[in-house]
């Protein structure tokens, strides 16, 4: 079944995951097409954005945000389409850039959705991944935490992903060498070739380690950290004095339970954090840098519009088809910014 | 045999310690009192200063300094009087800061040495504790990382030390909530009570985590590390989202092997970077801030000529006990800024 104007298919937490989600943690629903009230809109979501970010909402845990109740709509980021207006702003037709989770259909207050206008409207998916939360993301915390200084080395990982690759890309315009950590010889390639990173390796390679530190041969002045684990431990004996390392993912570590087993490292980061004086900074694109969204736009908008800055965008059909794209999102699947097309562009 | 005017004592790196240093890793020896050359002078040492980063350069390994060589002078901070000045600004008897090392008498070139003036003369020692480095890194750590703010809570070990005291009794004055943690009830009551902290934890208690809690009841927006280990243990759950850890000095790891047994806790400590949005920031006082002398000098002279912020001096007599001394340090038995007078104050 497609989105139709019938119902609302929509797709909820059915159970936690322990370690990596499966396609029985996720059910599709069918429900009505909720009525918008007063100052809102009934949304029709056409694109739906994937990210690694929303497997920590599965979790019952603490965290930045409250976690995904069990049998409500997974959340996401999406573009849609006005449906219904019941504000004066707003039209039938419109697109909107909202909160409207895993569903065909969702009803927002209009002061919580941002209307699309201008050149994006040629690519309105694009509000999900280089105009919008991932390159905001790589760009704050690159400008804001990294501080790039022309000659500069900095490491990325996920380099053909949504994040890594805007962080690289504009480390490039500001002057640094960038070199690039992706899954298998076609990402590297394009990461090198389409992307203009001065290097890619590979982390499947068994020599990973040896292979990052000659292309690194001035040491690492930032490192952009968005996936944890053993692209962490290569890039730790590399860093430079002062070096910064902004944080924003640990997607290497989300399926984990628990401690990991091996001996403690945490004095030894301590350690090397104090001898190298670096800065090693978590931030949450919304709550740390929601206020500076605008500074964002007027960077970046004019680096789209001229190619000097891409992003891949790895597209998927069907809301039916959110689960298993997730899964692989977790599992390095995708190739550039995963984005579910739940439906019709045309009205 | 104490200071005179025919020898040089001096305290040599015998061995390299494994773990905790041991007296025999040091060695007395007498030499030859050493002669200046042009723009140099002969320094007398009064004051010695001892302090936990010098366990770092007994060790032959990489660090932010180069290592003590075998049968080399220890490295100190030290107060001294100039004997015989071959520089036009120095004359015999000006009272000097200067790295002299654990010896009677040093050769320094002038340009290496702040000479000592006004009412400080009535307290030259103050140059290595409340007017010197360790003042100077808990006041620049605290201002440039931590950024106090007023209502915030902050947490500070070795609150009776030389840095911790001071870190604490600036945040006092910029309006925080100061929870010290110290070794047994007597530091910890004079933590309060001199220090005027709003409270201090014994680390010894066997409650000590539940304590801390306690005592920060709306958690904790700014830690200063300079212990690791134990404390830092227990304030991670306790942080807030935003808190700043200036991270100067992890004393609880200066003599450790390898790595800690146990889970490896370095994603755990990830993962709380990033949900919190917390900055963890390592610096080295001279290399990092060293240009902002003046700043922290003109902030805290006032403080101390008005009582406002005060350090005990825990001072040992007699160059020959240096060595016991440092070790103590180590374990915590000093209380307050260990120094080391080493020859009378007048000539």
């Amino acid at each position: 079944m497609n989105q139709n104007k019938n119902n609302n298919r929509r797709l909820v937490l059915a159970s936690r995951p322990t370690g990596q989600p499966v396609a029985s943690n996720f059910r599709l629903e069918t429900a009505d097409i909720p009525r918008p009230g007063e100052n809102q809109l009934l949304l029709r979501t056409v694109y739906l954005s994937l990210d690694p970010y929303m497997r920590g909402r599965m979790n019952d845990a603490p965290s930045y945000s409250p976690p995904v109740k069990l049998n409500a709509v997974m959340c996401a980021g999406t573009v849609s389409r006005v449906e219904t207006s019941r504000h004066p702003d707003f039209h039938p037709g419109d697109w909107v850039v909202n909160s409207g989770g895993w569903q065909d259909y969702a009803v927002a207050d209009a002061k919580d959705v941002r209307k699309l206008t201008g050149d994006i409207l040629d690519h309105p998916s694009r509000a999900l991944g280089i105009l919008g939360m991932p390159a905001f993301t790589g760009y704050m915390g690159l400008m804001d935490i990294g501080q790039p200084k022309s000659g500069e080395t900095l490491v990325v990982a996920a380099a053909s992903g949504a994040v890594g690759s805007v962080v690289g890309q504009v480390a490039k315009l500001k002057g640094c060498r960038v070199v690039g950590v992706a899954g298998g010889k076609e990402k590297c390639r394009y990461v090198t070739e389409t992307l203009g990173f001065d290097a890619c390796i590979d982390h499947r390679d068994a020599n990973f380690a040896r292979l990052l530190a000659d292309a690194c041969p001035h040491g690492i002045d930032i490192y952009f950290e968005n996936v944890g684990g053993a692209v962490f431990d290569a890039v730790l004996p590399l860093l430079n004095t002062s070096a910064r390392i902004p944080l924003c993912g640990m997607i290497a570590h989300y399926n984990s339970q628990g401690l990991d087993e091996g001996k403690d490292r945490l004095p030894l980061l301590e350690s090397i954090l104090l001898r190298k004086r670096i800065r090693l900074q978590g931030f949450i694109i919304g709550q740390d840098y929601g206020h500076r969204y605008q500074e964002f736009i007027d960077a970046m908008q004019p680096w789209v519009s001229t190619g000097k800055v891409r992003m891949r965008e790895d597209r998927v059909e069907g809301l039916e088809n959110a689960p298993q794209a997730f899964i692989g999102l977790l599992e390095g699947k995708n190739f550039g910014k995963l984005i579910v097309r739940v439906g019709d562009d045309n009205l």
